[in-house]
């Protein structure tokens, strides 16, 4: 499927409410499609000047008035026009601005479905401004991730991204690699002649100079990826170390505010607490105390998923315990089997016994790593603990400067895709291969890009990126 | 403190967040006052058609641009340009729809705040917008309710309420009220003549009728009252008769939606549920569970203050214990001292004993009320408690389909305070007293009525309504 680049079509009349549920002063009720003037028209009556309906009034103006159930009045409200194409979806689209109340909205929301709107989908009112051209993919994207934006980092590369700043760089790319491909394919018309339009040594410079841009897009996967979504962080432990009592230390009076957020676009449930504007991210926690007995029980290579999805493990021992040294032996395994997760192994309960800093300096010596002491009862030590954590996580911000960061999995994978195309293209033509074979890699590399943008897409990625979207947006 | 008739004045620039707090597509930021076109000009840059300051658009014309805090962007938005005095406040006011998630809405919220605004009181735009009198005080209340409302009947009411219906009833009473204070005070300035331009039995006929009609709208408090805050239901009985148990059956799923919903207008936290477009509110349920007890120990009337609030009170008693005849003195007594409170006696634990319908039977001819047998447990029963309870309370709608209703406390007891000067007054006629004496107490009738729509009002009411509104509004 590609997107149209015609005159958006009008799709049926939608309807939902587009801000949060609860009680506030005002809330906003979007439709969009065609016939949202007409339906608006029969519900709404203008309280000053002359009566002139919506569907005669110029786009970006705001009209004052009552709703009204037949003769029944539903609230006083704020109707904007917006005539297509100039609106969010490019279509006709009107927004009411009543109170905020839930049961007044509901009022006005069933009010505009008796009147002829059906519901919108999750995403759909973002999906119609993908798909008539208002946005790109990234854009529409960026608009999902502002929304759910739980930190200051994650909203500001939201901001960057909604900005267009990647969608400027890939189109760029897209336009070099058309270049060299367009080069490639005039040669293949005139393949009986044998021309070179281009050098073999210029082309391979080409090819090399864009693996440069995307490798460097690709690597700046991980910075972006703790921007947006937290440093994964594992408290794994045997029983009885003192997990949970960290875990709620941590998350502290932070818990009610950062966590169970409703409508995020995650499947599951996490815990999360944000330290100088780094949010950590305590994933799956269940599972992952579970791992060290797992991997004692069954060996480390069972547990791989469990940590190795982790940024940083918090290992927690009880120093006070007197057989605490047999666990020097996995921590030093966990050690060795991931060398890029960060590992701390946290003393517990240092407040029980005088002989913790002996204790504590023999596993640091012996595994090699940090080691940290606290009493996660007494809420001793936490202020270390988390400058620990933020100190030993700061260096996974490799690009902290770099203006384009690439924050998703799907733009990543479809990065990665691009660069094993492109270097499929060096080596065909380092082997002196067949034209035609390395035109296909290019053409392979543009495909990948034109995903991110959504230049190529098909219907399953657009419904799994919408499908994520809350309803009104 | 009389509202200002004049012109306007434009109070000093307060910005807010108006739309409820949480993950939505999108949120509102508005401004109002003094200054607010320059300081929307400052930081939003509009992004199609020639650049025209927001300060010389016209009112109502919405602006679809960015927000920036210096070179860095904060979102894309829509903002709505209303010039005084077409305004909700009167005032010049800048609606700002953003994007609507947590942090991108803080960060707009900071930036006007760092360009000039100070943050809203609660209630401080609608305070504004009675105070430039743009709607009068029972409006105000409306626009509060409506928001708050809960039940499909708070918010008919609320509507109703906004809409003028109640306002227009007292400005009719009003005008009248003046009429015949005008007569009488033309006498007292001719008082040395000793005329007399109405008769005094034509000025009792006037006072006479205008009591009826306050009469009639205090008696209509009850119905209103019961819309917008509920059957006030008391669930009392000794210990272990089951009231918890009983309490969380009834709300049951229920009670995620309706109850601690915060925000709400009450300083208390409610137990609610709806049955049949009727709100149950189980008040202060943790001291009526006890008032039975008190009952027992310290007599009937210390717990006055707790039963006397209650339009119906459940009577728990657990028909499984053999001394449960002994509860007939008491629920005898309840019902003698509170005999406009609907009184249902519930038999707990009819599934623990098989002579429970004798002993219920005992007790309803010993005490003449109503018994109805259930298992909470069990939740066998709950359905026809349910019914019985809403069909007990149906009579307390006296006055269902009146048009007119009174639902807040501060506007009955002005009422009741405007039906004492009028009582007065129509004594004083008949006494044939100092017409000045007349003239003084229609006056007060005058007051009273005035301070509902917020003609005379002090400072104090205005401050005790407008606290309970949630900032933004």
């Amino acid at each position: 499927m590609t997107r149209s680049d015609a005159a958006p079509s009008e799709g049926e009349p939608i309807v939902a409410i587009a801000t949060p549920v609860g009680v506030g002063a005002l809330a906003v009720v979007r439709m969009s499609g065609s016939g949202v003037f007409d339906i608006a028209d029969r519900v709404f009556s203008k309280a000053r000047e002359p009566e002139r309906p919506l569907a005669e009034s110029p786009g970006y103006t705001a009209h004052f008035g009552r709703l009204y159930d037949g003769d029944s009045l539903v609230d006083e409200v704020i109707v904007l026009v917006f005539r297509a194409p100039n609106s969010f979806t490019m279509e006709n689209m009107v927004e009411i601005t009543c109170h905020g109340g839930p049961v007044v909205t509901k009022h006005v929301l069933k009010l505009l479905l008796d009147n002829g709107c059906r519901l919108a989908e999750p995403g759909e009112f973002t999906r119609r401004a993908f798909l008539n051209g208002r946005i790109d993919l990234l854009q529409a994207e960026a608009i999902g991730e502002m929304i759910h934006a739980r930190s200051e980092s994650a909203y500001r590369t939201a901001v960057n991204q909604m900005k267009g700043s990647l969608s400027g760089r890939l189109s760029e790319l897209r336009d070099r690699l058309l270049q060299s491909r367009a080069m490639l394919e005039l040669e293949l018309d005139f393949s009986e002649e044998d021309v070179e339009f281009q050098s073999r040594d210029e082309l391979s410079e080409q090819v090399d100079a864009l693996q440069r841009e995307v490798t460097e897009l690709v690597d700046s996967y991980q910075h972006g990826r703790l921007l947006s979504e937290g440093v994964a962080t594992a408290i794994i432990g045997r029983p009885n170390a003192g997990k949970s009592t960290l875990l709620n230390a941590l998350l502290g009076e932070e818990r009610a505010i950062v966590s169970h957020m409703p409508g995020t676009t995650r499947d599951y449930i996490e815990e999360c607490f944000i330290y100088r504007n780094t949010m950590f991210r305590l994933t799956d926690t269940a599972g992952l105390r579970e791992a060290v007995e797992e991997i004692e029980h069954e060996g480390i290579r069972r547990s791989y998923e469990k940590i190795a999805g982790a940024d940083l493990i918090l290992y927690m021992i009880d120093i006070s315990e007197d057989d605490v040294d047999e666990e020097i032996p996995t921590i030093s395994r966990i050690s060795a089997e991931y060398p890029g997760t960060k590992l701390l192994v946290v003393a517990n309960k240092i407040d029980r016994i005088l002989e913790a800093p002996e204790r504590m300096e023999a596993i640091r010596s012996a595994c090699g790593c940090a080691v940290l002491g606290i009493s996660a009862l007494q809420e001793d030590g936490l202020a270390g603990l988390r400058e620990e954590m933020n100190a030993m996580t700061r260096d996974l911000d490799k690009l902290h400067d770099a203006s384009v960061l690439v924050t998703s999995m799907r733009h990543y994978e479809a990065l990665r895709n691009a660069q094993d195309a492109l270097q499929n293209a060096r080596e065909l033509i380092d082997a002196r291969e067949e034209t035609e074979l390395v035109a296909f890699e290019l053409r392979s590399a543009l495909d990948y890009i034109g995903e991110i943008t959504g230049r190529v897409v098909n219907e399953e990625v657009l419904n799994m990126i919408f499908d994520r979207f809350c309803i009104g947006k």
